[in-house]
């Protein structure tokens, strides 16, 4: 079916989930919105990151999509149960995918996840691990200078690696054998981590994770494009010069362009 | 004037600004909004910030204040001028006071100045210190991870040394004598900063600058407060629980309590 997917983050780091699914599924249109005006949703608290949350499906509604991405795991830990009741179309979270992962691939049931404040209060992670493995022991840490750190372009160095030791130390004395980056800022910095495991933990990048689950649903649906693929587009609320900038470290390449809107008003 | 004084920041940071002013003038009622739903200011855009200033000093009127202080270098680099147009009453920022105390106290004309992105790209205090001192030659370097680094307590150690020395070592290679703290976090990395500077740079301080031109300006006025001073107010757009918590690392004590309040709707 030749409507794009509509993807929203609270700000850039969406762009790797976006990133992993043009690369699953090349022929798909995709439209992203980065809430850059009201980024971090992290730190926030949950009523507001739900009103954020429609606001900004509420956005994407109007181009006609055939799936919500949530690329936001704070969006999705606190708002996607709402958006499911609200919205009539499929919506596909960042959390269920990286959770089965985690628990496919583990073999001593010891799992660790890190993600934002929010995120790991939330218990998202915890909840869906349990679920699917109640003799899983899970670890969960947020881990918040992580995103920062992305955003200035600090993946790797000396200032990187006293970052990743200071929040990751812990999982290595409770001997995890998984770890899911809970935030979709963080794969970028898997190197750095994988790394500092010395490659004995499997890192479970979220983002992945996901770009496999909306390719599998929307073949089951008959939703695959066989039409002309149209041009990506890029939406964001504030700050364009900025997303473009940090875009460039996640993309790997230059975002031709990226237009401002207001949303919420 | 048993009048109160009112103090908005983008945040929590501005919290170093009412201390120093409550320090100085213990008989003064103060209160302060914090505006953590749309923290942080730094990486936003100039209309954005200007249109958040002015909704944050509305909100600080209905209380009848008798000045405004701008505990945000941002919010001041990009609205201060704007503010003074639109509200009749006396208006202190927070950039005015630590770029003559910068100019007043170097020996060698090499002055450096940290602080958030926009503020540095603003070129507030380059202009100001420029038209102080046209002697001056001014390094400007913004240092976007002391904020997260502060809001997590990360004030020493590892990997508050570290993050210092990869935005301040180009300062030590420049020869400056003097640096100012363009930004209301950075005074709690104050003794790592210094540590790292060895005690050579004199580390101007822009919050307690500011109180005492808060103070200064009250008595030419003839604005202290002669009668009873009231309980200090705080309130925040979002997240209380979160700035109770930063708040005591910045006060040093417990805040009592805290208002949630929506502006801008």
């Amino acid at each position: 079916m030749n409507k794009p997917i509509g993807i929203f983050d609270s700000g850039i780091g969406g762009l790797t989930v976006l990133k992993a699914i043009k690369k699953m599924l090349p022929e798909e249109t995709l439209i992203y919105l980065g809430d850059t005006a009201r980024v971090p949703y992290g730190n926030k608290s949950k009523d507001t990151i739900i009103r954020y949350s429609i606001e900004n499906t509420n956005f994407l509604v109007r181009f006609d999509i055939k799936m919500l991405v949530i690329a936001c795991n704070t969006s999705t830990a606190m708002s996607i149960e709402i958006l499911k009741e609200k919205f009539n179309i499929p919506i596909v979270g960042v959390i269920e995918p990286g959770a089965k992962k985690a628990v496919a691939v583990t073999k001593n049931n010891r799992i660790g996840v890190i993600g934002t404040e929010a995120t790991i209060k939330s218990k998202a992670y915890q909840n869906i691990i349990k679920t699917l493995n109640p003799k899983a022991t899970i670890f969960a840490k947020p881990c918040p200078l992580f995103v920062p750190l992305v955003e200035e372009g600090l993946l790797k160095g000396r200032v990187a690696d006293s970052v990743v030791e200071m929040y990751l130390k812990s999982f290595k004395v409770k001997g995890i054998d998984v770890l899911v980056l809970g935030c979709t800022h963080y794969p970028l910095l898997k190197n750095t981590i994988r790394r500092y495991f010395e490659g004995k933990v499997k890192i479970v990048d979220s983002a992945e994770e996901t770009a496999k689950v909306v390719s599998d649903m929307l073949n089951e649906k008959g939703l695959l494009n066989k039409g002309k693929k149209e041009e990506d587009k890029y939406f964001v609320t504030d700050a364009a010069q900025r997303f473009l900038k940090v875009g460039k470290t996640i993309m790997g390449k230059d975002l031709k362009e990226v237009y401002t809107v207001q949303i919420g008003k």
